[in-house]
């Protein structure tokens, strides 16, 4: 054998991988989509004081964002009354997802999600050699029960549950979260993933204690605050399993701009309010339009809404194909049942007249239903 | 034992981290630094074009970046001649020296670095384990031929090699790279960190075939292109070996503002020219300032100068210290012999008559030179 050495781990993963943005399929096609509702990205926009905020700091980028992300954990910690050392700042979700399972799992170690939840979090525990159990989903919601007994079994080391859950907008309550949580054994860590719970019922968010090391919850400005091209999360928890991630995180990795941007955006809550409730009024509209074709669309605690397109996965991926010639950018989940369905971003009106219309082409073009 | 049950090595990492910035000196302190010229920023900032493409990008922040990085790895296969296969754009340097670690790099496994190079990548290669082996500079340059001679003995799988160097300042000769390269194994990779190249001499880099596949090159835009705060990095190298991120890489790491400001800095080549002139011009007065005190300054192909300060690391560690109280955001090398020295870096007129001044003021209030 010639070249580099991979690890063994490494080697035994697949070259391809499931990211593919709409960017790509815009190339493929050769024409851009009318409407980009597909990825869970809040088309109403980050606060105004946010833009403002990273067009300021667009000139300043010479200097490397503060690596200790003071001023935005400070913010953060005050917030919501915990200490500033109870929260860690990475870019995004999805890089602090890497650094939590860099920190637990090694080759063979069990970890435990939903089969058909977020896949960003299984290429992390891949890339470490983790043993990946997956527990199917209950009525279309993450069984958290199902969750912590199947890592009781298996003596997982690491728990992914998200709430609300993407892609089917389902979401568990605060005290059910609470009191499922009692069999979750000392050693296992579970990652509550809110990245959603801004658009969630009062009550969504358990009250945990800080102290309990073993949960972390993770939230992220890419979502309600509306800048997923900024890449800013942040995780909470107890200060030991926080401090950890010092060891093997970037710790100049944060943009500068992307700072400056969270830290106004956090400023701005009337913004973020205006945003959950234009939301809310979106969630409605798109329900309505999924029953105006004869479709049903999935109770939604996020900003986006699952619509059942009411037969198996290959009828939810022919609509899905269909609403792509139609110029719609949407995506759908990938695991059966849930692939019965397709996933729908809220969005402005205009944009959501442009799916009313796309949809009922989309339908008209497909043979009857069965 | 309770909590988290971290991975081996992480359990055997330190948790303390050498990553001190200068926001985190300036809260020390109690008051802002006058001069910031330890991190080797570009104080020359962007281009203007870079600042109005990122400011003019916030807006369209609510998006995700491309995943792929079409544009910008286009716009740099078409800039360098190459293929966008041989590019992977991330995170800055840093993220990409520790998605190339995570690749090759297991627990015990060898790599190669020289002592008192950057230490970002040995915390990388602590992360995952590796057992980092660290060969002396020579003449206060990284000694190339030695440090594959080290690889080949222990037969490692990466080989650190930065040139020009950071902290020293010091370059080796394209041609000179590619000889000692001769003896470089197969299996072994050369990670050849070109952060400084725009601003080294003509011949600087060598001129590599890109089939080679035990070498992989990785430049950024943090320095010539002033966007350190930006995060954007990329690696050049065998498509095999580029493919293989994809592995690892966050697949939505990339800031879109970030995207946007690499693209229109990497169209604005007259900009980059010029910032290197000034850098050019920068290090002659830094290295007259530092001889008009008495002290002899290195010859530099980067952004910065570094400053022999005449003695051991007690006193060059007195005179930074002295250099800081006069308000100067001043840093130095880590490691012997090169710890005599401080580093500057270069900066438009106003901010080194500000060092000059400093500079001469801390050394009155050191105790006479032994």
């Amino acid at each position: 054998m010639t070249g580099p050495r991979y690890t063994p781990t490494v080697a035994a993963l697949p070259a391809s991988v499931p990211f593919v943005g709409p960017e790509t399929l815009e190339r493929q096609r050769g024409r851009p989509f009318a409407a980009r509702i597909g990825a869970n990205e809040s088309i109403f926009g980050p606060s105004p004081k946010a833009i403002h905020a990273m067009a300021q700091a667009a000139s300043e980028c010479w200097m490397y964002g503060d690596p200790e992300n003071y001023d935005l954990r400070h913010a953060l910690a005050m917030h919501y009354g915990i200490g500033a050392d109870n929260i860690v700042v990475g870019e995004g979700i999805d890089g602090l997802l890497g650094y939590l399972v860099r920190l637990l799992v090694g080759p063979g170690d069990a970890v435990v999600t939903s089969d058909g939840a977020y896949p960003t979090f299984n290429f992390h525990v891949a890339a470490q050699g983790g043993s990946l159990h997956r527990v199917p989903y209950s009525n279309d919601a993450e069984d958290l029960p199902a969750l912590i007994a199947c890592a009781r079994e298996l003596d997982a080391k690491l728990v992914y549950f998200a709430n609300p859950d993407n892609p089917m907008g389902t979401w568990a309550s605060g005290p059910d979260i609470l009191s499922a949580l009692d069999p979750l054994p000392d050693q296992t860590v579970l990652l509550l993933d809110e990245a959603y719970v801004e658009f969630a019922p009062e009550g969504t968010a358990p009250a945990l204690p800080l102290d309990r090391e073993n949960v972390i919850r993770m939230r992220t400005f890419s979502k309600a605050y509306g800048m997923a091209g900024a890449r800013v999360g942040y995780a909470m928890g107890a200060s030991g399993l926080i401090r950890s991630f010092e060891k093997v995180r970037n710790h100049f990795g944060m943009s500068r701009i992307a700072q400056a941007g969270a830290l106004a955006a956090l400023g701005d809550q009337e913004y973020l309010q205006s945003v959950v409730t234009q939301v809310d009024a979106a969630r409605k509209r798109i329900a309505v339009i999924a029953a105006d074709n004869g479709l049903r669309a999935l109770p939604s605690a996020t900003n986006f809404v699952t619509i059942d397109c009411g037969q198996d996965g290959d009828y939810a991926r022919a609509v899905l194909q269909a609403l792509q010639a139609q110029d719609m950018f949407v995506r759908m989940p990938f695991v059966a049942p849930g692939d019965r369905c397709i996933r729908i971003s809220c969005a402005p009106g205009p944009v959501l007249d442009l799916f009313e219309r796309a949809l009922a082409a989309a339908l008209a073009a497909l043979p009857a239903k069965r």
